[in-house]
């Protein structure tokens, strides 16, 4: 459909809209404004809002949209499929019904197992499905170089193949300055290889997403220049925070995902303090299918938003105009002629309620059902062979200590959060190896390297799962997604790291020596492209019950818990492959206090 | 300097800034505040809005602006420099010290007289100009195919050479619709034509301004999709065409100049209706010398928007992040890290007087005077010989009639307005031609082309001039700028059009068969490059009080009001080299009634 086609639709007797919808009440983001209007729709695009009486011949078809509001297709601005677990294909299935449209994720995860040839494989993928689906992705991986292990290095050098991938408009989160000091101290030539990749993606018109969680003043202000003076954050946790990022030109993505819920703090900045809003944007980052399925996606955090005081049409803009402006996708966003006929037709708009979804002009979805195919997407073998490393012995889990008992340092794990905490505990030691205090819940953790590249195994402690039995282990690990386990005892915690070797990815629960539940996780030890979103929930469930039932754990989202716990960017304990990383001071300690 | 070395004053303690701006209050147009924080600059950028102890060294020149306010440099939107007759540097001499320090200039009028050839050498001299000049250039010329002859045919064949000029960021006002019905009726291919520079400018990036008067609905919606979906009018002249305007996606620029001034009518869709204002932009579209030296720039324009009863910064938003986010342009409309350190300081916010300037980091005007050597730009003699025919005899003029009387058609002249009227008037006939009738006012009106592709004249009656004696010419003519000439005589008439085209272009006035005054403009016959803005203030006030109390002229701005009588794109009666022109039926009438 070409614009000479819909000019002739507008201005002659003689050609006709497609797809009228009337009698709706539109959003309309760009006055923020609502009242009745039709909606003209000629092939993929919007011809006109207003009335388009004149634009009905008798092929059109008229949708009376009686009482509804219509508002332009949602924008997720942040997320990562890989944290569903899903590809990209079972997502969408999952999204688009919710009047999600566009998304725009960061293949940051599956980067860091795989390098470019990971993201090239999600890049063709974006490029398959009907919805708009656009990455932004790493400029540097692993986040942490010298405190832990990807599968490959990224960095400048691969920028101009990457960038290149279908569908890349940009870089993603920008990591290095999340512990500015230290990085400007320490590796100062990891923020001049970042300012030259943010430089060339710049000159080639891509955007650069930063990520500054509690910067202020000077380094927040430095890594904005390091991003090249435009970006991002969606790690921004309290008022006080947004309101300095607003301040300083940064678009503050709101979080609002399965795990990390930052929008009711940061919306003060609009509600307490009456700030523009035209830069505050809505982003989920991570959604597990399950909640997808049961809650619904960006309507969802719509909702939410609007629950907290905010004007509903600019709740609105938030997923709409706002990030659209800010990728510079200028196409979808706004109802207005000449853009993608992207459309969620809301039945009740402070319930967020969707009851029906037109995407490039076609309805898709109905009442929460999609209404058309979309063939489950298989990822070629290339991507499925990220485990690389040899079974592991008990013995290479050992830690080894003198005496009878020994003071060792203990991660805590804090509920909800990516953040750990940092502890001492007294444990046994036993033929010169320091011993899990069951009892009092400090269990070993462990992280295995799986790329092959050097088979490190950091070693620590942790406390909070409260594991009495067995052990559980994942190659779902931020953000290097080696494998890390936890466990009562080395010999389950052994078999359920070799289980995950030799799925080549996935998670593994074990007890008394055997596998008692399993998930294969084939594409990049991340992602399943076998199942659903329904059926990745049913298993995930099914491992939270065995992991909670069998094995006494008293955390919920158990794997989310844990795979956090190698997130050596957040404070303030961590493990990687090299060890207990004391992330404030950017360094490795030992597992034994001497 | 290099992003590389501002992260270096952030992050050292071996670095500091070259400049701290303390005291002050901040204009925040992000946040839409009003702070006290310090600015912080290194080089030609911000560092840092906020505290900037830290960053001052013992060679920083730390500013006291106490009590002053801080404001992104301005940006006029749209506007024409041939309006003013001045160079690029001349202007920019006069609109720098206001606190304008981008500008985005449509050489629409130098395109018309010259092509290519003039927009280049126009586009040189803008990238000698220490202050921001972009272009947007035409996709169109003449504006009105078959009604008028310009120097030169631009269209879609032009479109890669000359959007690959210096400093060329789009596509400017695309007028393909303004006589919307007519154009898709009887010139479609024009349409056609302009998708395709469109299209392409889209795909290089580029922004494409529009310019819709009085279009409502699908025909709106046609011009918007024509334009590839965002565009801009800066010929909004009521709030309800506002209104629909924002609601469709139009960027209104809402256009207070030296001739029309539209903003008053236009802000009352944020004033009354409360509307989002971010896509609502001032402009000026076309100044003059006398005003820019005078009154200011867009720190006037500013003045007179929030004497609207809009908001001081919501105010200046429209002069700052809202176009600078529109155009794209990254480094500008905004006080943030990473961005140029282009700062106007204001003493009295609702009065905008600007007190000085920075430009890229540097003091570059105080008090209204320019600090910095701006020499004098010459332009190469091949755009100094646009006028290619001619001179022409009395007898050239001559509108032929039978009888003693008989009924003529009239432009009528409204005053401060681009629209003219239509009338009717009986005029003498001696010697087989139709006179001037003085007592009456009716005037003799004639359009020479001027670039000898056909030595049309066209001619026609004018009502309005009020002159008794003499004539005058001009080489300014909307939009494709032949020589007008208003007259009583047609010995006078035909005395100061030979003038002009002897001076190479011009104007000239012409009293008892002799020139009694002259302004030379050899640019294209549009601009001069050997006169001062107040030089040219001086000369236009000279001519106009020639014209006024030697010939009794009655309208004040007499050549400005002359030059658009041939402005065939509004309204209602026009004269080009064809002859008269019934714009809103797009044809040429005679100028007698049969």
């Amino acid at each position: 459909m070409e614009y000479r086609q819909l000019v002739d639709v507008l201005m002659s007797d003689q050609h006709f809209a497609d797809i009228v919808l009337t009698g709706g009440h539109v959003i309309n983001v760009l006055t923020r404004e609502i009242y009745s209007a039709d909606i003209a729709i000629k092939g993929k695009y919007i011809l006109l809002v207003g009335d388009s009486n004149s634009l009905i011949g008798s092929k059109t078809i008229v949708v009376d949209v009686a009482d509804r509001f219509l508002a332009p297709g949602f924008i997720d601005s942040h997320m990562h499929f890989e944290s569903s677990m899903l590809t990209i294909t079972e997502f969408s299935r999952l999204s688009i019904p919710s009047g999600t449209t566009t998304l725009v994720a960061d293949p940051h995860e599956i980067g860091n197992a795989l390098g470019p040839i990971g993201m090239k494989a999600m890049a063709i993928e974006a490029s398959t499905v009907p919805n708009h689906v656009h990455l932004v992705v790493p400029a540097l991986t692993p986040d942490c170089p010298g405190l832990e292990t990807a599968g490959y290095d990224v960095n400048s050098k691969d920028m101009e193949e990457i960038l290149n991938y279908p569908n890349v408009i940009g870089i993603g989160e920008l990591q290095g300055f999340s512990n500015a000091k230290h990085v400007y101290n320490h590796t100062p030539e990891i923020i001049t290889d970042l300012i030259a990749s943010t430089i060339y993606a710049k000159s080639m018109g891509k955007v650069i997403d930063g990520n500054a969680p509690e910067l202020f003043g000077s380094e927040l202000a430095a890594h904005i220049i390091a991003t090249g003076g435009k970006c991002s954050c969606h790690e921004t946790t309290t008022k006080e925070e947004c309101v300095e990022k607003l301040r300083q030109g940064v678009y503050v993505f709101m979080r609002e995902g399965s795990t990390q819920r930052n929008m009711a703090e940061c919306i003060r900045a609009v509600t307490e303090e009456g700030f523009d809003s035209r830069r505050c944007i809505l982003a989920t980052d991570d959604m597990v299918a399950e909640d997808l399925e049961k809650l619904g996606h960006m309507n969802e955090i719509v909702k939410r938003t609007i629950a907290e005081g905010v004007d509903p049409v600019e709740a609105i803009q938030m997923v709409t105009i706002n990030p659209a402006t800010y990728f510079g996708l200028e196409d979808v966003g706004v109802l207005s002629p000449g853009k993608l006929a992207d459309i969620a037709i809301i039945s009740d708009l402070r319930e967020m309620k969707v009851e029906a979804v037109f995407l490039e002009g076609k309805l898709v979805a109905s009442k929460g059902k999609l209404l058309i195919d979309m063939p489950k997407y298989t990822y070629p073998e290339e991507v499925k062979c990220s485990v690389k490393r040899l079974p592991i012995d008990e013995e290479d889990l050992k830690i080894y200590a003198d005496g009878r008992e020994v003071e060792v340092r203990c991660i805590e794990l804090i509920p909800d959060q990516n953040l750990s905490g940092s502890l001492e505990a007294k444990v046994r030691v036993q033929s010169g190896m320091a011993l899990p205090d069951i009892d009092n819940d400090v269990l070993q953790i462990v992280c295995v390297e799986r790329y092959g590249r050097n088979e490190n195994i950091g070693k620590a402690f942790v406390k909070g799962f409260g594991l009495k039995h067995g052990a559980f282990a994942e190659s779902v690990a931020h953000d290097t997604h080696n494998i890390i386990a936890v466990g009562t005892n080395l010999k389950d915690m052994t078999e359920a790291i070799n289980h995950v070797i030799k799925m080549n990815g996935g998670i593994a629960v074990s007890k008394g020596g055997k596998i008692i539940e399993e998930l294969r996780l084939p594409v990049g030890g991340l992602i399943t492209d076998e199942l659903t979103g329904p059926e990745v929930s049913r298993r995930i469930s099914n491992l939270e019950m065995v992991v909670k039932e069998q094995l006494g754990c008293k955390v919920h989202a158990p794997f989310m818990h844990l795979s956090f716990l190698a997130l050596s960017t957040s404070p303030k304990w961590k493990i990687t492959d090299m060890g207990l990383i004391d992330v404030n001071n950017f360094k490795v300690l030992p597992p034994l206090i001497k």
